[in-house]
């Protein structure tokens, strides 16, 4: 059995990425077996683990000799010489976080690890470092423009159309020519993901009502009901456009049903309000595994009271899982 | 001790109104003591009920001599002459449906009912019979231009800036003015109707992660956080504007919380993903109480398979308990 290799990124230094990754990995035994490798500083690590009574003595990550052995590995990387306030953005915490993820994704791109796993970032931190992306996705899009961000947890999946627009261009975004690459994609990856293959894809409608048969909105009907119908006669299982505040009714647990929602917030209300601990943002339509958790960095908390590993825990638990299937 | 009068509009003749209606008030002791007033056409009602196997012989509504007692009256008017199609909207059933509500909305507008609830309609049908409102609110705003949209459940509590347009036309309703409104009606109404007057209102943000500090959306700064902060100064509790993906997990299950939405799925979609069957609309900045299911007129079912009345008898009994109070 070939064990898949897990890349994390641990995220901005000033938030809770450090810390949720060391706990997450003290507890190896409620991990699936894979080889878990971090992207970051030895240095920065260390000073984490000795404030949290955690043990911080990874193997050393070597590209060239592949070790076979399950475990935890350390990537060493620049970036933690000296301490980073915590609970603010900061431009060395951008700076560092990027070029943690930037390696991962160089790695998961030469084929030397399947998935990639990323504790959060500062989008603030990335700004005041003058990163031109506005997130890990918006990165991922450049080389892979087709790139979809998806939230999975044990109650519901959704697709999002558009991510971090604002609302006016998120709905500016919405043309057959963008539903018909987000249902392929999904299609694509949802044939190797799902268990048994079997899947259905529930459009939401963009207007209350989804348009109310054009009386609160065209749309429905000239924009998102020819997507669906031209995608289901090219045999893609689609169906919609459903009134935006039923269809997740129409989907929640039932895991074979991938909603397709029109922008971030038609998608993560409902998802952030039903996956309480499991929740996992997935990237689809990359040729290697990225996952991570639905939080954020949570400054207001790093440093000063616990942070749960639990959403990193699902992110790198489905990491494994879909890593596995590609072996 | 004085009984609430609640007027009862029974929907579109086509739609699952007259059903729930006949269900629920068969089970008059589970309702508060009041005096039920039916609107509607007592031919249609005697047919369902046939169907049915309910009862419905029902005590005349007599304007002028008022009765005291508790029980179902009935304010018999016409629309019921020939029996319509189940299951489709039509001109008859739009004509009918509006006329009923219009009455029950004389009356508690001439102080002689204390409460209106309404069984769903038909927007399409009220288009076909050229009724130029698209629902029960828009007609209520003609009188009352501040009338705001709610949706109360055991679990959320939910009030809509704006609610039955496109969403491109509801973005462009969020101005500085329209916030103030809103945050004005919620408090001169949830002075009287919270247990005990203590409440406060969270306010969603439009964008991402409310804006994320301008990168996602110049509203929350323009817009929506000067509106918190007037408001505030004027003594309203309200505090925002928060991101909509984590907004409603702060308001859930946290009675004295009213989220304002700024959109009409902002609000719906948590609301009916969490309120299965105590969800009720009910619409503020009135002078008289109105509430009504958190569903549609289920034409799919209408006539075919039995209805639920849940949601009637859930805004019955807060029509009742808001009504009450007044008294």
């Amino acid at each position: 059995m070939i064990l898949p290799r897990i890349g994390i990124s641990i995220g901005d230094p000033g938030g809770i990425g450090p810390e949720i990754c060391l706990r997450a990995l003290s507890r190896l035994m409620d991990l699936p077996r894979a080889r878990y490798i971090l992207f970051g500083s030895h240095r920065l690590l260390e000073r984490e683990a000795e404030a949290l009574g955690l043990f911080s003595s990874f193997n050393p990550w070597d590209k060239t000799v592949e070790s076979k052995a399950e475990g935890v590995y350390l990537h060493d990387l620049p970036g933690g010489e000296r301490e980073i306030k915590k609970g603010v953005s900061q431009a060395a915490g951008g700076r560092a976080s990027f070029a943690w993820f930037e390696e991962a994704v160089a790695e998961a791109r030469r084929g030397r690890i399947e998935a990639v796993v990323t504790a959060p970032i500062s989008k603030l931190s990335w700004g005041l470092a003058g990163i031109p992306w506005r997130g890990h996705t918006e990165y991922l899009e450049q080389f892979y423009p087709d790139a979809v961000m998806s939230f999975w947890s044990d109650r519901l999946t959704v697709a999002l159309l558009s991510h971090h627009l604002p609302l006016s261009e998120a709905l500016a975004r919405v043309s057959k020519e963008s539903l018909a690459r987000l249902f392929r994609v999904i299609r694509d990856h949802a044939a190797g993901t799902f268990a048994g293959g079997s899947f259905e894809i529930l459009v939401a409608g963009l207007n209350p009502h989804a348009g109310e048969g054009g009386l609160l909105g065209s749309e429905e009907r000239e924009i998102i009901g020819p997507a669906i119908e031209t995608a289901h006669r090219e045999g893609i299982p689609v169906s919609g456009p459903y009134p935006p505040d039923v269809v997740f009714r129409q989907a929640i647990d039932r895991p074979e049903r991938i909603v397709a929602a029109l922008y971030h917030d038609q998608g993560l209300i409902p998802f952030k309000l039903t996956a309480f601990e499991s929740g996992v943002n997935v990237t689809l339509g990359l040729p290697f595994v990225r996952t991570s958790p639905d939080h954020g960095t949570a400054f207001d908390i790093a440093g000063k009271s616990p942070a749960d590993p639990a959403s990193l825990i699902a992110s790198l638990r489905l990491a494994a899982t879909l890593a596995s299937r590609g072996l």
